[in-house]
């Protein structure tokens, strides 16, 4: 073989190695501002907690109006201001707002919701995440929010920090009176079971580190030892100087395709094994604060 | 149409309702001893916490021989008596043992280790798991471990409570001097880039609900947040009457079955629609303390 024959494959060879890939956190970093769309404040509810914590919820009236909407009227009537954190499971949810059973529901709440476990698939624009999911035949992103779906219908699923709706057996007995998140592996099972309203923006911290609770289900034993709610709010009741703005990183951006590339494929310094692929509850859509 | 022809129908429309199916716990609490093996006391690494936390570790020799012979050492070399846990980052990670980088290791304790990120399939009997995994092509459980295979290889997945190995940048510079559990969603793309040398079998809450560090990657910022770490053992090396002990449900039993199938298929009351499915980090292998 001649020398020359040889030589683009040398070039190949000897070229500078390409820089190194950047980390999920890097490409989010960098994502313009283009690539996030504002949490709208009448979605935001804001939950403040004794021990300091700020807790920011952005909800999903396109996946559970009728909660939602019960939601906003538990919290204008003051339902979530003296309640408590009653309930931590370790690996799986906490829980609050049923710290007192007797207290009864607000004027204009309901006592009872259809099921809003799923909604058509139809007039979602879903970016499919690309990658096998045990639950489900089609996984990924819409306006933001992770998705499954069957096909026909779609939902939100339990990944860590999902919002959802505790209920009694009967599937109509939720009301967003007691509101739960993931604190662990995500408990997909729960999915098309309870209503999904919603994820935790900001303040998962305030939750995720309390004690766990030593009763059966996690529940606090002693009432000395739930976490109050100090006080709830929607964003959009709070006045506009001191309203805290947060983003969501848009799905339908160019920077949310190379972040969950990037999830899949870790190329930064200390992996030597991308693993071609990624789980949808291990590709969070990101969060911040609005800059 | 005769009426005999539809009593058969009848007769199976109006007989009793099938007994409520069990729940996964319930299977589990009525498992007979032989769904169970005991966890070798010389693989069984027990940790005092100063928050009063006892975590009780189960090594895995079969997938991490000279780590798990490494981190023996370092226990008999009392590098864990004193340390601290030193970074909490939520969704990921605690770990602990780094908390005096000019501590020298103990004698006996090699400071490079060949990486132990997979180890060949041949030898193990997976029980498939028998559902879609986003990351390896086989998914199951061998010898009460979960396990996740390419066919040719196989290693411990980065499920919740899994024991991984700290390491810098290169891969033989891991040595279980710095150790980390998974506290959050699986982070599955650390498999095969990191040694995974065990799980927690007892004690996880005493590090989930630690507080959450400020600093890059979860560090605590101030020594003070530290929590430390009074002294760890080697369960061989406790005198045998105040040893705890541990068991693990054999993944070869039919309870463990059983098990899974529910896992997948919640029938129990509360749950309207099963999944028909389960991920493996979400089909956690029982273990309990010895009846």
């Amino acid at each position: 073989m001649r020398l020359s024959a040889l030589l683009p494959l040398l070039a190949l060879v000897t070229a500078a190695p390409p820089p190194a890939a950047k980390s999920p956190g890097e490409i989010v970093a960098a994502a313009p501002a283009s690539a996030w769309r504002a949490v709208d404040p009448d979605n935001l509810l804001l939950m403040e907690l004794a021990n300091g914590g700020h807790v920011a919820i952005e909800l999903a009236p396109a996946f559970a109006p009728a909660h939602v909407a019960n939601i906003r009227a538990l919290v204008h009537g003051r339902w979530f201001d003296g309640n408590a954190v009653v309930r931590v499971q370790d690996d799986y949810v906490v829980q609050w707002g049923g710290a007192d059973e007797k207290k009864p529901l607000p004027a204009g709440v309901s006592a009872h919701l259809p099921a809003e476990y799923e909604r058509p698939r139809e007039g979602l624009a879903i970016r499919p995440l690309g990658f096998r999911d045990a639950y489900a035949v089609l996984v990924g992103h819409a306006d933001g929010w992770p998705v499954a779906s069957d096909g026909k219908s779609a939902w939100l699923p339990h990944c860590y920090g999902m919002v959802g709706v505790g209920r009694d057996m009967p599937p109509d007995t939720g009301t967003g009176a007691e509101l739960y998140t993931v604190i662990g592996q995500a408990p997909r099972h729960l999915d098309r079971n309870i209503t999904v309203v919603g994820r935790i923006v900001d303040g998962m911290e305030a939750l995720t580190a309390l004690p766990r609770g030593t009763g059966d289900l996690g529940f606090y034993t002693d009432p000395a030892q739930r976490l109050a709610i100090t006080r709830a709010r929607i964003a959009s009741d709070v006045p506009e100087a001191e309203r805290p703005r947060y983003q969501v990183m848009r799905s339908d951006a160019p920077a949310f395709a190379s972040y969950v590339d990037a999830r899949a494929n870790r190329r930064d310094a200390f992996f030597v094994k991308p693993a071609g692929a990624v789980d949808l509850c291990n590709a969070p859509v990101p969060t911040r604060r609005a800059p």
